[in-house]
């Protein structure tokens, strides 16, 4: 199965992802940490934002960063070549039809993948297969109806929405953080455990704004300009004051939330 | 957040209502501890919800509760007097116009008022006057935009919406929470400092679900329902539809999702 990314392969969007990484890194990942030994499966590793921030956390664990397209491997292997890290391997291959066997791996850790699948039930299915019993399975994911912002603003929601109305277009779940829960629950993980990560962002907070306001939510948003205005979703005079709204909410009288989900489960 | 007990007819159902202000409770007040010999003010009160709270966690603090409503103030003070507690005492006063000179009190603390209120920022002033240099005042608001929730569903976001409706119809402001920290910033108060407090409810949390999803936040948008069609905000078949479908985010399969604000600053 061909997966449809909405935000996707561009030069700035590789910025834009690692600029993501860097400012959520400890949000996200400060508590995954793997024991000298396991073996870790990454389905869908991307350009390796977070094989990196993986791979250094738990250096006695070995990964296997496994991704569909070859370019953005390419670049993942060259970033944990840079960080000087000897314990991940990288594989091009489809995350509904992996050739490992059953129970390979001690655990799998998916992140920002689920929210593209048309069928993020196969590939979990496909994921569980390949972990052993009793291996736990790590889930994060964001979710896009849950940004909200000062100064509220109806053309930056609109915006938003033209985001979230692609990525379903594309098969995607742009809501899939509130759904990680009975997701996992319903396909085969026992003691599943969310653990929501709320982003805020106030003038307290320089880092926050500039990393994730402005460089990764409101650039995210950005980059479907284009996309949103060819499928009709909006007229450019619309995006363009949404894409102002959200800048807006950057600035030092305002604020910006959002929520990532982090799940975590047994086979 | 309008807090709405449901008041319990069975042991069961009185732990319940334990169980969610317990919650609640730890996740909102928590790190809020007065030295030995301070005095603080909370103004609007209430019924004593926070009150009970704030004289238990600083036993060796001093309170004025006020509050506009001799009623409210009646409850409140029967609720303290029979959690035995001797370290409040209750006036009946106007926000806007308290009888305490420049300085008065050691600390300011407020939750659940300024959404209310017409003109935040009046009261703000009249607190910071009667606040000495280097006291802290503490607000803790909710924020009505910020509920989502599995499944979605617009008429429960319609229901909501009349909510939110009626509560800015009244003057008040049910999106403050994420307005707090530039309104305090912006109305006097330094090192202002906000962090969320995001509840997270699914089936794994039972308590949370009864208490907060069903008790609090549902129970409160139902409260509306009556005032909402008479106001011909909604017609009784969609806001039947809309309360059916947040009761829906109740069951096993389902998450429910809200932040509540709290911000510290002083003057």
């Amino acid at each position: 199965m061909t997966m449809h990314y909405v935000h996707g392969y561009s030069a700035k969007e590789k910025d834009r992802l690692t600029d993501q990484a860097t400012t959520l890194t400890s949000l996200l990942h400060s508590d995954t940490r793997y024991p000298a030994g396991a073996l870790v499966l990454e389905p869908g590793c991307g350009v390796g934002a977070q094989t990196v921030t993986l791979a250094t956390n738990s250096p006695d664990a070995s990964f296997v960063a496994i991704d569909i397209s070859q370019e953005s491997l390419a670049i993942a292997e060259s970033r944990v070549r840079a960080a000087k890290l000897d314990n991940v391997s990288f594989q091009r291959e489809d995350v509904f039809q992996l050739p490992f066997s059953a129970g390979h791996f001690d655990h799998v850790f998916v992140c920002f993948l689920l929210e593209h699948l048309r069928c993020p039930e196969r590939a979990l299915a496909e994921f569980l297969r390949v972990l052993k019993a009793g291996g736990s399975m790590t889930v994060i994911e964001g979710d896009h109806g849950s940004a909200f912002f000062y100064p509220d603003s109806d053309d930056a929601r609109s915006a938003i929405q033209c985001l979230v109305q692609l990525q379903r277009q594309a098969g995607g779940d742009p809501f899939i953080g509130r759904h990680l829960y009975p997701l996992l629950t319903q396909n085969g993980l026992r003691d599943v455990s969310v653990s929501p990560r709320f982003v805020y962002a106030d003038a307290s907070r320089p880092q926050l704004v500039e990393g994730f306001t402005k460089k990764t939510f409101t650039a995210m948003v950005e980059s479907v300009g284009t996309e949103a205005i060819q499928h009709h979703l909006t007229e450019p005079d619309a995006w363009a004051r949404g894409i102002r709204d959200l800048y807006r909410t950057a600035e030092t009288d305002a604020t910006f939330c959002y929520t990532f989900f982090k799940a975590v489960g047994v086979k």
